[in-house]
């Protein structure tokens, strides 16, 4: 699972050239002019420039329609129609988790990320069918990326019951996250929602990520409530709140609840999405707060957009965030990269002598260019092997 | 500069296969099983999709830095610094508006574009140099792309002197469009400077396609004062109002505003932003009005982002404005196709006998998936010849 190698001749995060020897899949040096070991492989860097591997901070493995036939989407435009379109639909489209994982998390290597964090579905419809068959790509394709699981309760936790002893199944099973879902408009019942997640948080000792789409005021009362809880129950640093578009409005407004976020140390998670109002990057990431990205659902019944690619989300998070000059390109990739990994708290992660050797290689001058330019011609390193190159991995996408 | 073609086993716009008989650079005739007339050249369609050409109906050929050394962007956050910043480093950044524009052009073909309006600077730093340039580029690449030119006031027209007797000058060179910038926020006068664009417009008969940049009221307020003259001077047909943010705001304030445009025929062109309100694209489209979009600066001195896909830009309108369905997809790249040929009239237009054989073979099952996949192996098709294939122009960039 893990390989030495020399990569000659690169340029980490754009700055001077340099040699990186990596032994047993950790970069043992960094420096000029490094020795190739005896039998250790050496790979031309061309000049190019270094990055740490590219974090998919939020996804959801278990359900895209990557190879299956088009899928013609004609689905309401509630959030309701969409989950239930979904749970009505997913066998007959033949979404099987396990194969649908194992092909989203190929493309995804190849463009780039070596770690995933992905929700996975759990409902009385298909029980632990998701998180098992994510849980076996994890281990399947350990080569090529780490994946992380979150129990996902995607068609609500108390308005379906029998739900929330799935979730404790598939805490048991092994997902090392708990995950929720909009307290208030998908459960109707906040305080039971919100309880009902931090308690499995709390038997199984494991962090929280929930996902919050709340618009506006009502999200920030559910925000209230989880930061109630996170403080009480001494959860600091280990909870995530993915979407936050309430953190997008007025500053009047959001500016109390930034402050809390810092002194609580709870990470966001931003797709930057274009459509509704958005975490604002820049002035989180000031604050201290840890944030993070992901490309959500790739070509799902929810929506059709989507390639997995980390570097084209950093792009999409400069646009959302009106980012021009390169320092702030440079936020936008660490959001895909380094804060990625702070908030799945990868202990062994970045380019730097003891860490995991998982690096991605990039044509470009400059960061700004080589984030901008999103050049397929990527090469992918994890644990020190090279494990993609020019868009095609070493796995086959069953 | 006209060729004849027959493009066997493609389906026009994602529909039943058929052959494209093009004589003289005209469509002749679409139907099953057509004979080659000899001597003409048969391309395989592979069953592909065929759309019409993409029509890029904002963009600003003259000054991009493609193709130059990376320019790290230090600018200032105001729109001012943007405008001063590039026209007091116009010349030392070597930004030649012949060259810049050939080579924007030639990657906006091979991306499948096969017309272009581009605003073109027109100051009292540089004169005509970009209107001459970018003459130059329209005529020299007329084989690949139809070039249209918009004299374009970008560092403001009234409080630059000098500046309204320029743009006279580039419409007595051949400017197809006047363009104008911002009334109340750059001119400082909106009756001023509106004045001034629309009398250009009189006196050379020419349409009007203003940057209006302004937010919320302010814009509105200089909306109307557009809608006013474009009613008072008969211009009906003959206005479009590019970015409107403004348009995003509160359908109470808008839709008024909304009532006018339709009467009056004036177009909108949104880049669909991510950052900004933006005009609700579905919206305008049910309302009848013509609303087009295009890539605005390519990695030039205001940001670093672009590629000119009208593909990819077809993806940002869907992102923008949440259209998820295959039919809003269609949306999206109406606006990118037929909505942009609309706005820039452009009468020969379109996938039928009769017409230009200008159109793009996309890979994909359907419209949908074509526009979502951006795949780079596309076939551009100008006046009945392949101008690129997979990326590649039949044009050298200089």
């Amino acid at each position: 699972m893990t390989a030495s190698l020399l990569i000659r001749n690169v340029r980490p995060m754009a700055g001077a050239t340099v040699d990186i020897l990596v032994e047993n899949g950790r970069i043992a040096r960094i420096g000029k002019d490094l020795a190739a070991p005896a039998g250790v492989a050496v790979e031309d860097g061309r000049g190019e420039i270094a990055v740490p591997g590219l974090v998919e901070a939020h996804t959801h493995l278990d359900k895209s329609l990557w190879g299956l036939p088009w899928y013609t989407n004609e689905v309401g435009p509630r959030l309701l129609d969409k989950i239930d379109n979904e749970r009505e639909n997913k066998k007959r489209l033949n979404i099987d988790p396990a194969r649908q994982s194992a092909r989203q998390s190929i493309q995804s290597s190849l463009m780039g990320s070596t770690h995933i964090r992905s929700h996975v579905d759990v409902d009385t419809e298909h029980g632990l069918w998701g998180v098992e068959g994510v849980m076996q790509t994890a281990a399947d394709y350990r080569d090529i990326v780490d994946i992380e699981l979150v129990a996902f309760p995607q068609s609500g936790l108390l308005r379906r019951p029998g739900t929330l002893e799935l979730m404790d199944q598939a805490m048991k099973a092994g997902c090392e996250i708990v995950g929720g879902l909009d307290p208030c408009t998908i459960d109707r019942d906040p305080k039971g929602h919100l309880d009902a997640v931090f308690g499995l948080c709390q038997k199984y000792g494991k962090p929280l990520d929930i996902h919050l789409h709340e618009p506006g005021e009502i999200g920030l009362f559910s925000f209230d409530l989880i930061i109630e809880r996170t403080r009480a129950l001494g959860m600091k640093g280990k909870v995530t709140v993915s979407h936050a578009f309430c953190l997008g409005v007025e500053p009047a407004l959001v500016d109390p609840v930034i402050e809390q976020l810092a002194e609580l140390d709870i990470a966001i998670m931003t797709t930057a999405p274009a459509s509704r109002p958005a975490p604002p990057v820049k002035k989180l990431l000031a604050a201290g707060i840890r944030v993070c990205s992901g490309s959500d659902g790739i070509r799902d019944t929810w929506g059709p957009y989507g390639n997995a690619d980390m570097l084209e989300r950093a792009v999409f998070v400069g646009l959302r965030n009106n980012f021009r000059r390169d320092d702030e390109l440079k936020l936008a990739l660490d959001v895909c990269t380094t804060e990625g990994a702070r908030v799945m708290e990868i202990a062994d992660y970045g380019l730097a002598e003891g860490k995991a050797a998982d690096l991605v290689l990039l044509p470009g001058a400059s960061l700004a260019e080589a984030i901008v330019t999103r050049s397929p011609k990527r090469r992918v390193v994890k644990r020190g092997k090279v494990v993609a190159r020019d868009g095609v991995s070493i796995r086959t996408a069953p």
